[in-house]
């Protein structure tokens, strides 16, 4: 359960607004990109240090600083510093467990959402995070794991023939969220085939692989909830902003995106619904198997206890026995074995006991 | 579970409001009808080409345009950009999986629904969505499959003789969001009548199919709630609602659909209930079928054990060993074991074990 | 389940305000009754067609129109129109599965509640619905079936001492409703009493009866909740309610109505808490005598399983075998059979096995 | 659950204000005592006649009326009418199964509650009615049974250093429903270390009493819940409430009964939660020990039967059979069960089958 | 669950306001502890008497009164007295089972919280109760115990580089819920250590142990939510607060530290979520293993049959009995006996029942 709960404690006690970077350290150095553009031009590099950046901050066109890697807080701060957010945000950057919210500082906004992907070496749900702030003409957006999940935006920008080139920063941070939370799709997707594959499974082979598979679904559902509830909430917020940095033709889009994570939202809760019972299905497969096995096999002992009684009769020592005299008891034996076990095998048979 | 969750992930990073069909594609060319009326006349026909209906847009009379089949985006596209739809709704349009929702767009008014019914090949409750859009003096229907739901209301109009003739655009939209919602009952009552059978098989004959059907019933109503419940909200604001596209005396019919919608919420919610504890009364089936066959099997058993121990009793071989001599010896033994099984089965039918 | 839905999928596609009768015919011939009084006259009497009942529409004196039967609408629309019912609600008066609800339409308040009771033939919970229409001077009531949940009311009326004489017609309706509520008391202490009988039950004799009639308690449970929860909203509205047809003094006695569902549900609920362990209450039981039988009969295989093998000990055929040849050999075999079952006893008296 | 259903059925039909003392008698004759009181006096006594009490309706001092028993309603009545209580509110008094409520009458304030205790004889929690009617300058406190929970304030009276002396009428209702609420918590408690016993015995002593014992603790559990929870909305409005007869200092005093209240509710739903899954522990403990039983049962079993089998073995009459005719052969019989059984034995200590 | 429910019946009946300590005295001697401080300077003492604390009131630095031990009420009671709070206020301080509050007394703000711990000695959460007392220019904190979870805060204005020597005292108050808010993430961590431990327990070592490991698990989850939950609420208000109290730049900490408490409580869910379905795979872990173990005791059993069964056919004492008197008959019945025993175990592992 760490990936829920990222070591944090060890931060207790520490000034408010201290910058230490909560999370493993998934990039070896930080890289920052920048690219600046209007309808006319565009400008990408690559920004070897803070100060690079600053030029831009008070410039017509629109910026947008994507920062790949936080585990040196100090250049986030420096970066920070210039562009005038609050200590808490930049604390918050760079602790990477914080829920999705949106928080309106007047002069930027600032998001924090989760991309979410399935690590296939620990067979679970993983996330990471993502922030945004949003000026009047700038976009940061801070990564803490080298990623592609913006790199359709950056084509899109590059090409230069998409409504993204016309707009304002309001429209790019839009265009993020909205690759992020489409994003989510592809993984609910992959999850209802996991939860069919589940259905059969705890009808056809409960074995107890299954109920942990059922069980770690369950955890990747809690997980997703997590990453995504407060993002509907954050993302609602953002649409009906009274903030002078989005415009009213983008809250329209803005709406869209909130649409997604209901139905986002939505889906997980469908899924929920339809796990929960199952392990209630799993049991009374396991069980129902078993009582087969155990019927079957009772079954069997039931057919050889006469037989063995008739066996023990005629070893008794009695002086006066007749059947041990008769020229064909042996074979009289065997018959009524016969007899025994046809009317035992009827009758068993017409209670469908096998 | 993929009904719930289409195929989306196709689309993640393509810029907004880019018309991709999602959904399967459900009839072979699309097909526009349109039918123009006002309290006088009717006029119905089939459009070749979008353009066909521009004149119509500025009439004084109402305006039907009924498309079936979406997986021809230009059409639709051509259709949008005649009557002015923001390129978000067209998306909408065209994907399929939207949820149930209202949208006032001011110049017209923007509603997804679904109609459901129950596919006999799959054997599951399956959706079409069908998407409106209400404009003063037009009402657009878009149907992903070719379906006669709406014919109930274009025969209504043609005979000229209701309500819906003399009224307005808004009219007509309630109509057919009523026929929607009313064979939302037809599949309740089905769906009460498997619960019947559910009920009855889950105490009469517990075998894993009662197991399955029920939790494939419970699926049904997880799927249908989903289609129904935002609905119920799409339906309040268009009641509630301010614009000037839905007149007065409508609204009380709207209000009506509405209290439709909560009936239905209603059933679908008593269903649950109902069905929830159903897979507890089939497993506690399943054990007391089993424990009485187990039971029976035991107690058979039982019944032989002395009789088997009596015969090797008399099997032993101690020379001095008076009833091995008796005359009557052998009788004496079959006497023995006729007491010890009366005595046991009078026992184990006092005990009710059997 | 088919009392919870009852057929309404034929009239789907049937244009709004058709007036179909949804629901059984329960009684022959409609039979329409007027009452007519002030404090000082009562004039009773039973209405032949529904014109008689108009020159009492605008009389200063409370009018009280009492219809029992449903099944043929053209009479409930003759009544409407005279007294100026709107399309949709005369629809709802003969459909006889509407949730209660409230609707305010100025000239008239329109209210839908149940009548419950207990069919002894199906062994369930059953509704009747009533109508109830308050205009300024006048009630219209509208009952299914043939039924006396309203006589205290007529009585109290006719005795003209109390209240309901001086009193205007919105004291009337308040009347009607809470000896509907009323009766909903005497049926909650019958399903407190089944709950006491089903909790004995299902310690004592947990036989799958027991289940079975712990299930349809709880349809009872789901059926009677759908009928008055709708009915509290309802009648909290009408208390609240700024409808002039409601005077001062009278919204007391709805709030008191109002305090009588809430304690209703109230009980319903806490009958609902008490009834969902008790499924689990009843396997437990079930699998613990189970387990007491199988207990029973392994211990007393147990028991044989030694005696039958020293018999099949003294059965061998050694050539050289000491005990064969003692005197007592038969007679010490007895008493070791004696003391491995003396033993065997009083370990398994001892862990309580029996 | 009668208790929870008090016998109500009687009075349906009867006319709205009609006072029916509905309840158990408790006590032999009513009893009314009166105390009178400002900074400076203190008069107590018994009141013979309702109308004893007329002289202080209107005096200057606090005047609090005691009323012990309720199944004389034209006491009840005549109290009533003067102090001009509404008929509903004299009908509330003597009908013991109100929820707990707070009603603003404009001239009084009517406050219901419940007393909670357990009752030794039939070992469960039960409730008796207290209603409070608090005046401008007096309070009227009307309990079911004889009590002595009030006695406590009557003291503080008495004695007449506190601060409810030189307080008003607000203040003694305030110590009233404080002493009640306070009793609460000596509930808690007791539940608690019920519950601590249960925990212990479902998974020590797990037999069918435990089960019982459980289901009782939870039906406790839900009859509380029903006699607290709605309390909190009548405190709290109570405490919010714009009420003249209420002042400002003492609604600090409503707040603190409002917080103990919240505190007992949090307790009630914390041992809701523990008790909850307490059925499956037990379960789960019958199961592990029958299983136990069972499996040591089989273990036995199983080590007889190949002990069986070469006893069988030895007994054939083979005419070429080796061992027979060995001279140790009999004592190589017992020496090959000893090595089987010491085989055995090992092996399912090593699985750790017993 | 007495943690849960401290004892406090002893002081049903007493007049509000009364302080008696409620809790375990856990501190020999109360300790009082005062800083004072500006940007320029600070000044630590022990306190001796409460009235040293007087000087400071008015004195334009901050001043932070720490006290740890409440069970000498009269300290309480003085310190209270100079700084002018309510008599609630007094008594809320030393009955230490207080829900997390806060109360907003215009001249002061009284906040309660608790610090949470995990008691090695029982093995289990315990909480220790802290009130804060935030005035204009001065904190009061209330600890039952001693502890050192504000040291950090100390050390900080000691050091005297941090912010918290230049803000007021809603900083340090800030500071102070700070600290006891960060501890909680440690309290989390242990928490999904342990549920990661009882998830690999109840699959892997499913014996009573975990059951009751689960249990308790709950038990502190339930203890956590109760101290939790309520401090969001009040640290909502504190931030949401109008207060004078409360500067506007402080504002955005409350908000910090309220975004904590979500996260916390979220942690808190998703651990809900996750242990509450333990229990079920624990009891179908325990079914399974159990199953696997009487699966093959009857597979054991099932082969002795016919071996048995064999033995006893050639114990038969018939004059006829043709194998008898084979030369090879005694190895002819061992290799029956083989060919059975392979047979059965083919047709066993076919079936994988071992």
């Amino acid at each position: 359960m760490l990936r829920l709960f990222r070591k944090r404690s060890d931060k207790a006690g520490l000034p408010p607004g201290t910058m230490v970077h909560m999370g493993e350290q998934r990039i070896e150095t930080p890289r920052i990109t920048m690219i600046d553009y209007d309808e006319n031009h565009v400008l990408e590099r690559q920004v070897e240090a803070p100060e690079d950046c600053l030029p831009f901050r008070d410039a017509a066109t629109v910026t947008w600083i994507n920062v790949h890697g936080l585990h040196q807080p100090e250049i986030i701060h420096q970066l920070g510093s210039y562009f005038g957010l609050h200590p808490l945000v930049m604390e918050d950057i760079v602790t990477t467990d914080q829920r999705p919210k949106m928080e309106d500082h007047d002069d930027y906004i600032f998001v924090v959402l989760k991309t979410l992907y399935h690590d296939q070496k620990d067979d679970e749900m993983k996330a990471h995070q993502v922030a945004l702030v949003l000026g009047s003409n700038f976009v940061m957006s801070f990564q803490e794991a080298e990623g592609h999940v913006f790199d359709a935006v950056l084509n899109r920008i590059k090409n230069g023939v998409t409504r993204v080139r016309a707009a304002g920063a309001d429209y790019l941070a839009y265009s993020l969220m909205d690759v992020v939370v489409d994003n989510y799709f592809a993984l609910l997707e992959r999850l209802a085939q996991r939860l069919d594959v589940l259905e059969d499974r705890s009808v056809m082979e409960p074995d107890p692989e299954t109920a942990q598979a059922i069980h770690s679904f369950r955890r990747d559902l809690v997980f997703l909830r997590r990453s995504v509830l407060p993002l509907r909430e954050a993302v609602s917020r953002l649409e009906r902003s009274e903030s002078k940095l989005i415009q009213q033709p983008t809250a329209v889009y803005f709406r869209d995106v909130y649409d997604h994570i209901v139905q986002v939202m939505d889906g997980l809760d469908a899924l929920r619904d339809m796990v929960s019972p199952l392990l209630e299905v799993y049991v009374s497969s396991v069980s129902n198997k078993m009582n087969e096995v155990m019927k079957l096999l009772t079954v069997i002992g039931t057919i050889f206890l006469p037989l063995t009684f008739l066996a023990g009769v005629y070893g008794m020592n009695f002086r006066y026995f007749p059947e041990l005299n008769w020229r064909w008891g042996y074979f009289f034996f065997w018959g009524l074995n016969l007899g025994v076990v046809v009317v035992m095998l009827a009758y068993f048979r017409k209670k469908r006991w096998f």
